[in-house]
This record gives structure tokens, C-alpha cells and sequence, in this order.
């Protein structure tokens, strides 16, 4: 052993501070049952200063009972912690920072709380570590970010400890793995206590201390988008999309992003796709929320199988009754899972279709607009082309532009856009905000969401950029311009040239896909409205009470 | 709803034909216990000709018992199943193709069976889905290759059903994730059943048959290399590796492919390493399979982490005895968990390090060679440019090459690979026999498995190649023909242009790197045998008994 100096180190020392700590609140549990009132005082003896904690804000579902109580322990007792979260969506998600409690964070996404986010990074009561993707963030808590505590959410435990996680699993099982396996302490928060479980998502093994809530877990309806604000000008594009870049490129297996233009496709397959013979032919399988925009397509038979990140409010019992769509447990609820469904996404479909609010010249797109820091969620683990992939379908093929032994196919990334945003800003711009949010929050690259290289396709009021058939950057924005109407990149727009890519291919306006501008009319939707989508459910979507309006 | 037609079908086919079919072996059942010697009937019961099965040949861990039994039903009965596989590791897992009872597979790996995987399908009696990588099959349980049965293997059962996966949990909660909760059946065979299991793994919720198998299921040692074989040229590679590469990007956190090039590295930070002031600064988290020439590395205080994909046989012990290094459950003994650690060492890893066959001209890499099929396993899913990641290290932001306001890292993909094979095959060859495979396999794509333009290193015994830096093709070419020695892609070799690459930073040999080329010696290494490993162990690692020499 060439007289090398082994480490005189313990190689217990997770395994023996947890046991201390368990130690220390032995007096307030039953079993693993914590009484609620106690849950402060037994944050401040679990939790030590400069702790890794992964928190459940979940894209849906809120550990909002524990979010609170953290937010309630003495600074001068925790403070300097590490927070781990997908998803900053409430206000105490921040004030734990103002306190001092928690000092810096690495998560995903910020959504509502992108605003005060950017301002508190300017005032340095936040420090950033990295903004993920979601499956960057879960593969770190097995590498470098393995957490000493998770703080987390069930529907139901029972009195051994196991856990019902029912529709709502999301990223609950990914977050405990990597904190139980690591001897972390494993803190869940559940809305009830019942003799028999449903069924058990989460074994009792797993987890050390489960407090009943106040109240039920804070859950968002995120997924649901009211058809009756679809505009013509949003089922113009869906149209296109159906017609130009399904149809043509046969594409089977997609995920969709949230937002009104993938909601009028959803809506337009049980009409204009029925009236093009598509049914059987596109968009059997997907890797997506239960959107309830979907239940027209399903229920005339045109989606074969539907694998969910999570849940959706409103949408329980549907799913449940559409066991042969939707994934399932014994106890007939929908099962999601998060992590697999973004690996699903990104390398079993064929097609990711997603909005946003800045493309530039290059194709290059951003959410994240002055000001507010969003981050960035699961797109970007779809919205590529994962170059890992080695399996091929027809959509797949279709993309490959060039005479090579060795090419390969590419993932279908298409941007649904308006060139403007409602207010009137542009979406094709000369420079994306993310840039100089960039050097304001002092990260190191420019939270670009998609890069427009992995961008196969650019859809618009104006027509379709088929970008994979550009054989150059220069080539790449000229479609690009002449899909951008009269923002300042589509003013660049040269008639001979779009004639020309036209002719060769590289753009389609709706005439070239034989869709007249007046045929897109929201008497094709398939559902006007939310009582429309309940009637084609015969009853079982549940609208939560801000979408009821009859 | 605009009068179009609901369809008229029932939407619990999958759970009806569960249940009839489970209804079928209630006689043979008690609970959910099924004696070994009704396995067949069972099977024959429980199977539909054209069946999705997925079986469990794990790339160690195997579904012996059920791959035999399997093999035994009637093919008048049981036919044309669809099987979906990630390891082709068994004799039987062909046989099933010669007798009829399978017709399709859809798979990762081959290994063991490359060359009659190959001969089955020129005979006709294999027909090929697809070939993947691991984490692409995994995602298509969850899309369009939903299983309607799972053949599985656990350690220990419960009679409630639960299971214990202990070390080699591997895929096996992936696959029944996909099955369970899509209403296809969960057949589990168990080396024994106990009053309480040490841990549970997978809930019985998720289990619908447990038997006990006639002998425990089949568990290969993949990952030990035996630190004899270790060549001083691999030696000299390894120091240009943790020099050029690792200590020059920070490589903090990383992936090693199975071979002695890698082992040869782990076996090198204790001593090398050491001497280099390396020790906390490069190497401290691993995405890696308790491979035991890592045991040095661990005990002299290198490692902080180490996620694995699976165990590995002999390791139980010392990893259960680490658990500020491995992940362990409450039991105390390894967990693995291969899709989360794919997840990983795609996203949370800064470097990837593996080896291949043969390299092209443009460094495109293949370990297909003439008549033999090998699939991909998982290294394409570590081994490109997550294009999907959003986050930062040291290591990735040094990959950055170009002046743009929107320019981002990569992750580090390194080939090392001697320039030729044992048998005096060169390595660096005109054209990758995997070109000529798949026209012969009918398949639609090359199987590449490292395409060219993911590589960011090529480590020879001549030096290393600086892909990254590579401004065009043409420089990529020449970096690689530098350290491409006499092979056929070597003798384009230009000095001049060399010599320029080498000022340039695209080319380093070992004087760049202040390496004498006899320096490397075994002595170097940390240990010199599998005995030594033993030792440094304390005794701990338990090698099979084929490693063991004294």
C-alpha cells in the first residue's frame, strides 16, 4: 500500500447526527407521529445552521404547513441555510431569506415570485448557487447537492409512516430518496391520518417524522386554460402546427407546453384533425400534465396513452375513470411522477411544442424579461435535441437535412408564437432581456430557455420557419425573419429571398398549407368553454370555482 | 360539442383483462404467494400471445428464474411477445426468439450475446425494435412501450409483498413503476421470503405475484478490474488524464466508464494525485458503481460522495460500512438506483471518461464491430453535451469557446483509448464498422455510441487531443491525427500543423504536461492487486472468487 496515509476519519457522521438529532425530539413523537403543535420546536432541534434543505414546492403542490413553520423558527437558532427547491411559489419561500434563516438557494423555477426575486438578489439578502432545469436539480441532490433534510408533502400517511401521495406524486419519492438514502432526516407533512392506505406510494422506511397539517397542502390549478379565451389568430397557428408539422412529419408522442396556443391544438384534433383523417396517424402518446383541454381528444378516441408529471386540479376523477389513458394505482387514482415523465419527454417523444416571450434573431428564446428572474422548469429538458438519444421514429428521420454515414435524426423543438405579446411588445427582438438579467444577477450564462439551434421549428401568425432544413446561421434567421410579421426582426423580411425558401421549403405560409385565414374560426374548437369540456367528460372534470361561470 | 362522435369503448380494458387474467391463478395463489414448481402454468396463465413483457436482465442483476421458466411455456399457448429488455445477457433470452414464444425486442444492451443477437436477426428469427440507451427505454415504458407484464427480481419479500432490493435495486422499481400503475401484471421472483424485511423498497401496492425462486437470481461482478493488468501505458494515460484534464478544468464531479484506463485513474489520485496537491479539489463526487478500485481513493479521504447505478458483487460489505460515501438505507446496506443515477450523470456531473473500440477520422466512436451487435447500454446518455442543462461549474464554463453573448459551457466527454486494440487492431480507422452493421441489421441509424462532435477530449498513449477547441472539422481532424500514432488516421499526422496545435493549446503531449513518460510505473499505483484492494479495505471488500489469486 506503498505506506499512503489512510483518513482517520468516521465514515458514520450523516448516519450518527441524524440519530442525535432523531434523539432529540424523541419526546415529542408517537411512533413517527409529531403532534402539529410541536412542529416549530422540533424544526429547531432537527435542523442545524448551514443545513442543505430540499423544500416541496413542487410545479402544484406546496409543503405549504412546513414552508410556514420554517418560517416561524428562531434565526438565532437556524440560520445560513442552504435551500433546495424546484419551485419558489410562496411568499414565506422568501422571507425565510429576509430573516435570515436561509441564505442561499438553488431551484428552478420562480414563477410568481420571479419579481421579488431579482429584487432581493439586488439587495444580497439572496444568494443564488445555480438556476436548473428540474432534472438537473434532482440529479445534483444525488451528487452535490445531497440534502440533510427534506420537508415535503402527502395526501395521507398511516400510522407506520407510509405515505399516499395519489395524483399528486410529482417529485415527492425523487426528493426522499436522495435525502433517506443519505441519511438525511425525511419530514413529511400530510393532510390526514387514516387506518388503511389507498395504496402506498413511499414506504414507511423512508421517512422519519409526519406531522398532520392545519390545513390540506396548497395545491395550483396550473394546467387549465379556459377555451373560451382562444383567439382565431391562436387556432390559425394550432391549425398550421396540426397541418405543417404533425401531418407532415408524423409526430406520435409529444409533450406540450402550457398556454393557450398548445390548448386550441388540443381542441382543433377532435374537428380539423378528424376532418384531415389524422385520427390513429398523430399524437397517440404524450408526456404531459392532464391538461383538461385534452378530454375532447380523448374522449373521441384519439389519445392512446397519457404518462403525467403531476396532477391537476379539478381532474381527479376523470382520470380515474380513464384508466386505459392515464397512468393508475390499485387504488384507481392517477399516479404521476415528475422525474420520469421529464425523462419520458425528453427522450421517448417525438415533438416538444412550447410559447415564449422573446426569440431573437438567431432563434434564441427566453422567458425571462426585465426584471424578473423565472428560471427555467422542465422546458429545456425537453425543449432540445437530446443528443443522447440513439432510437429512431418517423418524425425523427424526417429531420435529418444531410448526406452523412453517420446522421441522425433530431427531437421535433417547436416555438408557437404571435410576434407580439399582448401591450404590444415584439417576441422577436434584437437582443434577449436575458442578458442584462443576466449581469444583474451576476450569473455566469444568460438564461437562455431554448437555444436556437435546437429549435427545429418556429410557428406563427405569419407561417412556419422549418429552421432543421437551414443549412446555415445565415440561412436560419432569414426564415426566421420571414415568419416575424413587422417586429424589428421581421422588418429585415426580403420578399425574393422568402420566395425562395418558400419555393425551397424552408418556410410555409398558411396558403402554401392550403389553410385559408378565414377557415380559423373558434366554432372549430372541439370545446368553446369550461362547462363544454365538463359536458364532454360527462361530469367527471371538476372545475375549480374561478373557472365556473355558469 | 358540435355534434362529434364520443367514442363508444370501454376505458378499463387494461384493468379488466388484469383482473380475469390474475382471476385465472387465484387457485394457485395464497395471497399474493405463488409456489415455484406452478411457475409455467402461471406464466401460461398470466401471458398473452403478443404481450409486452418486459424482463429484467439488468446490466448485473438478472431475472434468472423467470428467464428460465419463461423459456419453458408452450409456444402453442404463449406466442409473438414483444420483449423489452435492457441487458441481453442470456442464453434464454434468445432461446425464447428460436422457439416462437417471442418474435420483437426492444432493447439497451447485448454484452455477452452481441454476436448471435446479430446472427438471429441475418436468420430472421430475431426482429429488432429498437436499439437504446437505457434512460430512452426506460422513457418509453412511460409513452408508447407500456408494458403488460413485468418479470423482476428482488432479495427478500415480505407476505404482505413487499420487496427488498437492498444493493442491487438497480432498474427494478423503474420497470414495475411503469407496469403497476398502467394495470399491467408485476411478477416478482425472490431469493427468500421473511417475517420482516430489512428495509422495503418497493411497496406490495405495486406487486401482484411473489415466487420464490429454486435459487437465487444471477449477479455478474461487471465493474472489478483486476489492478494486475493494469499496463504502464495505461498508466501514462491516466497521468495525462488527472493532469490535462482534471486538474486543468476542476473536474470535481464525474462518471467513469468500466475499463482499466478508468481504474488505472482511481488508483492513481492517491499517490499522483496526492503528489499534484490534488486531494479536495478535483474528483469528489461520483455518479459510479462501487467499483473497488475506487476503495484507495475513498480511504485515503479523496471521495465525498458516490451515487451508484447499481452494486457490484464483493462490495456489499465496505459500502455498508461507508455510508458518508454511498448512499445506504436504514438497513445499512447500498442503495442503487439506475435511472436516478443515469439522471445524474447526464445532468450533475461535470465529466464523463470512457473508452471505445474504434474512433473515426471526425472522432465519432462506436463499440459495434463487424458481427456483433452490443447496443449502447448507458453511455450515450453521459457521454454528449446535455444540451438541456442550465446550470454551472468551474469545469463546464471552461469549456467555453467562443466569444457570444449567449455562449455557454460544455460538459467534458472524454474518449482515452490506446491507439490499438489488443490484436493489433487500430483504434483511429477510416470508417466505423458500425456503418456496415446497421445496413446488415436493417436498422435505421448507425449505432454510434460517442458521435464526434459531444467529445471534448481523446486521450492516447501519443497525448491529448483538445477537441473542444477546435474551431471547424478540419482542426478537429488534425487535433485527433496527432495523437492518432500509426493507425491509418495517425499517419496524416503533420508536423508543422502539430507543432502549432501544440502552441495553440488543441494538443498536449506528456512533456506539455511536465510528464516524463518513465514516470509511469506501476508503482504508482495504490494498489497492485486485487489482495491489495482487500487490504485497504480492512478487509472489507469480498472479491468472487475468480479475482482472487492468493
Amino acid at each position: 500500500m506503498s505506506g499512503i496515509k489512510k483518513t482517520s476519519k468516521s465514515w458514520t457522521t450523516r448516519r450518527d447526527q441524524k440519530a442525535a438529532r432523531l434523539a432529540k425530539i424523541d419526546h415529542l413523537l408517537k411512533g413517527k407521529l409529531l403532534g402539529n403543535e410541536h412542529i416549530i420546536e422540533a424544526l429547531e432541534l432537527l435542523i442545524s445552521p448551514g443545513d442543505k434543505v430540499v423544500l416541496e414546492g413542487d410545479n402544484q403542490k406546496q409543503a405549504s404547513f412546513l414552508s410556514k413553520a420554517l418560517n416561524e423558527v428562531s434565526a438565532d437558532k437556524i440560520h445560513g441555510l442552504h435551500m433546495i427547491m424546484s419551485s419558489i411559489s410562496r411568499p414565506e419561500h422568501l422571507d425565510i431569506f429576509e430573516k435570515g434563516i436561509a441564505e442561499k438557494i438553488d431551484f428552478s423555477y420562480a414563477g410568481a415570485q420571479s419579481l421579488r426575486v431579482s429584487q432581493m438578489i439586488e439587495d444580497e439578502t439572496l444568494k443564488i448557487g445555480e438556476i436548473h432545469t428540474y432534472l438537473e436539480l434532482y440529479g445534483r441532490l444525488f451528487i452535490d447537492l445531497i440534502p440533510n433534510i427534506a420537508l415535503v408533502a402527502a395526501d395521507k400517511a398511516d400510522v407506520q409512516g407510509n405515505l399516499y401521495t395519489g395524483a399528486n406524486t410529482e417529485e415527492t419519492p425523487t426528493i426522499i430518496e436522495a435525502t433517506a438514502f443519505k441519511d438525511g432526516i425525511v419530514i413529511v407533512q400530510v393532510n390526514e391520518l387514516v387506518e388503511e392506505l389507498p395504496r402506498v406510494d413511499i414506504p414507511s422506511s423512508w421517512v422519519d417524522c409526519i406531522v398532520v397539517a392545519d390545513q390540506p397542502y396548497q395545491l395550483e390549478a396550473l394546467f387549465t386554460r379556459d377555451p373560451r379565451h382562444i383567439t382565431e389568430l391562436q387556432i390559425l397557428m394550432a391549425m398550421m402546427t396540426i397541418r405543417g408539422i404533425y401531418e407532415r412529419h408524423s409526430v406520435q408522442s409529444l409533450n406540450h407546453g402550457i398556454g393557450f396556443n398548445t390548448a386550441a391544438i388540443e381542441l382543433l384534433l377532435p374537428t380539423y384533425g378528424e376532418k384531415l383523417g389524422l385520427k390513429g396517424k398523430i399524437c397517440k402518446h404524450w408526456a404531459l400534465n392532464p391538461h383538461p383541454t385534452l378530454i375532447p381528444a380523448i374522449e373521441s378516441g384519439w389519445i392512446e396513452s397519457v404518462h403525467c408529471f403531476g396532477g391537476e386540479v379539478g381532474m381527479e376523477q376523470y382520470t380515474a375513470a380513464r384508466p386505459d389513458v392515464f397512468f393508475t394505482g390499485r387504488d384507481g387514482s392517477l399516479r404521476s411522477n415528475r422525474a420520469m415523465c421529464q425523462v419520458a419527454g425528453q427522450y421517448a417523444v417525438d415533438a416538444f411544442v412550447g410559447s415564449t416571450l422573446q426569440i431573437d434573431g438567431e432563434g434564441n428564446s427566453s422567458t425571462v424579461t426585465s426584471g424578473r428572474l423565472s428560471g427555467f422548469g422542465g422546458a429545456p429538458n425537453m425543449g432540445h435535441d437530446p443528443r443522447g438519444r440513439r432510437h429512431s421514429t418517423p418524425a425523427w428521420l424526417d429531420m435529418i437535412n444531410e448526406q452523412h454515414e453517420l446522421a441522425r435524426g433530431r427531437k421535433l423543438v417547436v416555438q408557437m408564437v404571435e410576434t407580439f405579446q399582448s401591450g404590444n411588445e415584439p417576441v422577436f427582438v434584437e437582443s434577449l432581456d436575458a442578458i442584462k438579467v443576466a449581469k444583474q444577477a451576476g450569473v455566469a450564462t444568460a438564461p437562455v430557455m431554448i437555444y436556437g439551434d435546437d429549435v427545429t421549428h418556429v410557428v406563427t401568425e405569419e407561417g412556419i420557419a422549418y429552421l432543421y432544413k437551414a443549412q446555415s446561421l445565415d440561412e436560419r434567421k432569414a426564415a426566421l425573419e420571414a415568419v416575424a410579421g413587422v417586429t424589428p426582426i421581421g422588418l429585415r423580411y426580403n420578399q425574393n429571398k422568402v420566395e425562395k425558401m418558400r419555393r425551397d421549403g424552408l418556410v410555409a405560409f398558411p396558403e402554401d398549407l392550403q389553410i385559408r385565414r378565414t377557415e380559423a374560426k373558434r366554432s372549430l374548437l372541439a370545446a368553446r368553454s369550461v362547462e363544454d369540456l365538463v359536458e364532454w367528460s360527462d361530469g367527471l372534470y371538476n372545475p375549480p370555482a374561478k373557472f365556473r361561470s355558469w
